[in-house]
């Protein structure tokens, strides 16, 4: 066996994630490692809390970054707040609603579906429908930017019913965190989880993570333990906390946070609103030149994200082909369709600093060339 | 609100882990981010999984990492194989033991404690005594190699004993791998798990893990679903197997991975039991020292971790000022005492990378130096 060291291509990543990484991100990534009780790395922490405060838009002291994917984040937020008492109605427009269903199987409460059409936003009539007739109903979730259909549902509005029902709510915005207006306080979410690796355009890994005071009660006040010993956020606390001794939990992906701490930096330095209106600017770019290509699509205009555009592929086109040869002549990562789209659809990522006048302009020019060979 | 770019600083890490990083994985580590699909990539990951076979010495086909530190790869040891029917013997001997405790409660199983003394290796006539009175214990977990106190236990010869009362082995090589002897296959270690930032010399964040054969007909054969969907690892082998078509479960750390594969080729290069007599070596002229300067070892010789060495802080010494002396003006971490040891020891590491001369003559200099100012 001789294996030699891993010497990666130079992609441009339009997918759905990991986005472009901020070449400043990366030389952050690969300073010399410090221990992770090490007061220089504990006050970096602190200063990354701050930063997600920024980011999330919220004054939650419970604001970190778990430790592992946006998947461990989405299961911290369920495993922490629920027990098999609890029922949430879990709103339902493509995969990451349907992974939120499983995190409540798996805690074992009671479950409620509000389903959308996929490609939809969440209709909030729905879900105040469903509440009305469900009164037990305590907990809402629902995803702000379905990754897999590039739908984005209104979360104001849905936390505002849910609060009328008295529901805590539990919001996934692993891709709108840095891509779309996301206001924590404003809106009244109590449980929010992000990805590293989306609009933020830090590398995978990591997911930020925001308990509002009413949720971290709820955490405080269970009576049975969280069925995870490593998302248990109450131990988590203990060595996130500024304040007194920090205990030892898990040793702390050192460099990752370095890594996430550089993006939020970044991300203060543009301003969130200037990242907004970026994201919708260049989205507006590609969106006007995939419709000259003859792309249809997915998403109503009103209801579609800008850092992901969901696109149909037309008939007679090769999906492989198209993306296969993007990635080979190019070096430009498009996404497949995923679940009810696979293999009908690409999905096309504008995420952070993906958000930018020349991959757009690369994009539009590779998919002309690849649509002309790979159609019939 | 201005927060800057973290410039950390260059540290010697001789504590529990992180160790030393090796320059060489922090380049790695800063490689362009691609895909988490892209055909490079997966390949790459196929390296991993060999170069891990390679390190844990076994031909498991299980054999991956998870996206999370050490205490996930615990986790997904524990709840991937337990349900509330099984009965497990936790062989406890410091905190990593007492950790595997709260997963098992955590799991619901039927537990049963053999306690050894801390800053011993685990008694393996006590395990065999336990066996003999519990005859429907069906699963056995122990720690290798003790990072809390510097402990080696015999691995194999426990591994032995759980055979021979039909029981399952779950054994955490968090501190071991890469260190010192540790052979999956010769021993017949059903369940295993490490952590990238200890003798591998990695950057924190990644937990090697590989499951026997046996453990892997019992994942298949659950009845019930894991109770963590980001660690069941039915779920994370579809997205590992190199056969046929990946299924997406979670943005695999696509940077942390380069870092590992690196590591791994690096271990490779150097050569296991190169690396193991270079642990031990450098452990021998580092014991000389410290015994010199008057430390006594809390474990003895036959017992002690050459990557781990912990020492009683001697009497009239003050802890933390000798802690804060060595990393503010040499730069250098050495480790606290932890759990029953928290306040009365230090643990110094010599993991990985840090096993070195330079490294070894440093600590033995620097602790020279402070013991004879923080001395009353």
């Amino acid at each position: 066996m001789s294996i030699q060291s891993f010497i990666p291509p130079q992609r441009t990543l339009m997918g759905p994630g990991p986005s472009d990484v901020n070449p400043r991100i990366l030389s952050a990534l690969a300073r010399p490692t410090v221990g992770h009780l090490d007061p220089a790395f504990t006050g970096m922490m602190d200063e990354v809390k701050s930063l997600l405060q920024y980011a999330f838009q919220t004054e939650n002291a419970f604001t970190i970054a778990v430790s592992a994917p946006g998947s461990a984040g989405m299961e911290a937020c369920f495993v922490n707040l629920l027990t098999p008492e609890d029922t949430v109605v879990v709103c339902r427009n493509g995969v990451f609603g349907a992974r939120m269903i499983e995190n409540v199987q798996r805690v074992g409460a009671k479950l409620i579906i509000v389903d959308s059409p996929w490609g939809r936003a969440v209709d909030p009539q729905q879900l105040e429908d469903t509440l009305k007739q469900n009164p037990e109903a305590n907990f809402v979730a629902f995803v702000h930017a379905e990754t897999s259909t590039g739908a984005l549902s209104d979360a104001k509005t849905l936390c505002e019913i849910a609060r009328a029902h008295d529901c805590l709510t539990i919001v996934d915005a692993v891709t709108s965190l840095g891509g779309v207006e996301l206001k924590v306080d404003d809106w009244g979410i109590d449980a929010i989880y992000s990805g590293s690796q989306k609009c933020l355009s830090c590398v995978p890994g990591l997911s930020p993570v925001s308990f509002s005071e009413r949720a971290t009660d709820v955490i405080k006040n269970r009576k049975t333990p969280v069925q995870s010993w490593f998302l248990d956020q109450s131990l988590v606390m203990g060595y996130w906390s500024g304040e007194g001794k920090r205990s030892y939990h898990h040793t702390a992906p050192v460099n990752s946070l370095y890594a996430l701490h550089e993006a939020l930096v970044i991300l203060q330095q543009e301003g969130l609103e200037q990242s907004w209106a970026r994201h919708k600017a260049q989205h507006q770019k590609l969106a006007g030149g995939l419709q000259k290509l003859g792309l249809e699509f997915i998403v109503p205009a009103a209801e579609r994200l800008p850092q992901l555009n969901s696109v149909y592929i037309p008939k007679g086109v090769d999906d492989a082909a198209v993306r296969n040869y993007l990635l080979n002549e190019y070096n430009l990562e498009i996404g497949a369709g995923l679940g009810d789209f696979a293999g009908s659809a690409w999905r096309i990522g504008l995420m952070g600093y993906a958000a930018r006048s020349e991959n757009v302009a690369l994009c539009l020019s590779a998919l002309e060339d690849a649509l002309g060979r790979f159609s019939t």
